[in-house]
């Protein structure tokens, strides 16, 4: 598998650039989010958006601003996160990844890059995100596992969690699944796919849509665990759509079982 | 899955009592030996006996000696150790790996318990182990699998390992794959089975044996490389064997790659 095969997707590569004479370049990130106050950058540290600006800058001797295809909240991981930034530096785009890490920690590793047209923005030209929720449900946690999943240990019915999935395919108001809906223009999101399966001791929830809200899988997986588990029924899903409030829905899951997997353009 | 089927094997249950009135009970333990300084008890800590014997006596009230499988080495994992310990506290087998586990830091976990024969130890009863030694084939490290692999993005012969790794099998001195051969009786061990697998970007070696030397895996892993990369041929593990010095084999693997996957009664 070549560096280029493991970027998502068919990335236009451009060297153009722009007014400032600077190219865009996209870039391939995968972090362990365990101890880190989310991706977007804030008073407290540390955050991902931080430590990836401070590498960049120590490296390319400039002001850096990245932008993220999508900002993951504190203890949620990413194996495809994707941030573009502009730069006038003369690093070779192929080199990137790697002197990058060489400046990151060990927990925040970029997996490749590539050279963009000016006009990409890894956030507004995203066509859609792939979430990963893993829970772990074997008797007793796993030291290997531990970081990246919620240990629930107690019987679900995956095909009423399957069921109650199907009903929040397509376009809908989440409101019900959104933490701050207050700070959105709008909560409408089109979900194009939501599907739990069972793998060995895994249950692995793929969640996939056009954008999501902040909150969102978190929800809607405590949402499915709360049909799997008997509380809700299957068929209640519409009606907390249709309520339009984020009571309505299950709790939260917790964020340390959460990985944003892959960003589609 | 049930705990009971979780535990490796099917090892004689048995409540008998030694002449002390102890009964004898077999544990089932994963760790991540990331930042231990192996299993083995020694004037430094951490160690896994010292935690593990540590958690035991705070629950039972009094001092206890514990028997592992196998002796792993500094930064080595286990997801399949077993261990034997003598008690005559009154806890009922099945609440073991619970009540341990709430005394264990979340890096060593118990997994399952029996009550086995007075005469069980979970040494000398074992008829074999397997080892997993994982290497991260992929160009860059991924924060999710860091801890338990060698990250290695330098392309490897796999056929060529395996054609080494098929003269390894059989009863053989296996002096030049010990570290420590002066401490043994002897050096002579059975490997029932040795192969490379890569799937997706993870190179799997899987060992097994009856016994094992120390160091014994690194060293086969470290030897197999050095075919993989050419450096060796695959006919010359003969001559290695033959040798009986460890200068003749290759560098040992690093530890963190290394997992004693399972022990078999």
């Amino acid at each position: 598998m070549t560096r280029a095969e493991r970027f998502p997707g068919t990335l236009p590569w451009s060297e153009e650039r722009d007014a400032e004479g600077r190219r865009n370049i996209a870039v391939l990130l995968a972090y362990d989010g365990t101890g880190f106050l989310g991706f977007q950058r804030q008073a407290q540290t540390p955050t991902i958006q931080q430590v990836v600006e401070d590498g960049l800058e120590r490296l390319l001797k400039h002001p850096v601003r990245i932008t993220p295809a999508g900002r993951t909240d504190a203890g949620v991981h990413a194996c495809g996160q994707v941030f573009n930034f502009r730069t006038g530096a003369r690093i070779p785009t192929a080199r990137v990844p790697a002197a990058l890490n060489s400046v990151l920690p060990p927990t925040v590793v970029a997996q490749g890059a590539a050279s963009v047209p000016p006009d990409f923005s890894a956030r507004r030209s995203a066509r859609g995100r792939v979430y990963y929720y893993l829970m772990a449900m074997a008797p007793y946690p796993s030291p290997f596992t531990r970081r990246f999943s919620w240990h629930y240990p107690w019987p679900l019915d995956v095909a009423a969690m399957n069921e109650a999935a199907r009903a929040l395919r397509g376009t809908h108001d989440f409101r019900s699944f959104c933490v701050d809906a207050a700070a959105q223009r709008s909560t409408v999101r089109e979900v194009f796919w939501v599907r739990c399966r069972l793998r060995r001791d895994m249950l692995v929830t793929v969640v996939r849509a056009n954008a999501f809200l902040r909150g969102m899988v978190r929800a809607i997986v405590g949402t499915l665990v709360d049909v799997g588990r008997g509380k809700l029924a299957p068929e209640s899903v519409a009606g907390i759509l249709a309520a339009r409030d984020r009571a309505a829905a299950g709790a939260a899951a917790p964020p340390g079982g959460l990985c944003l997997a892959r960003v589609d353009y």
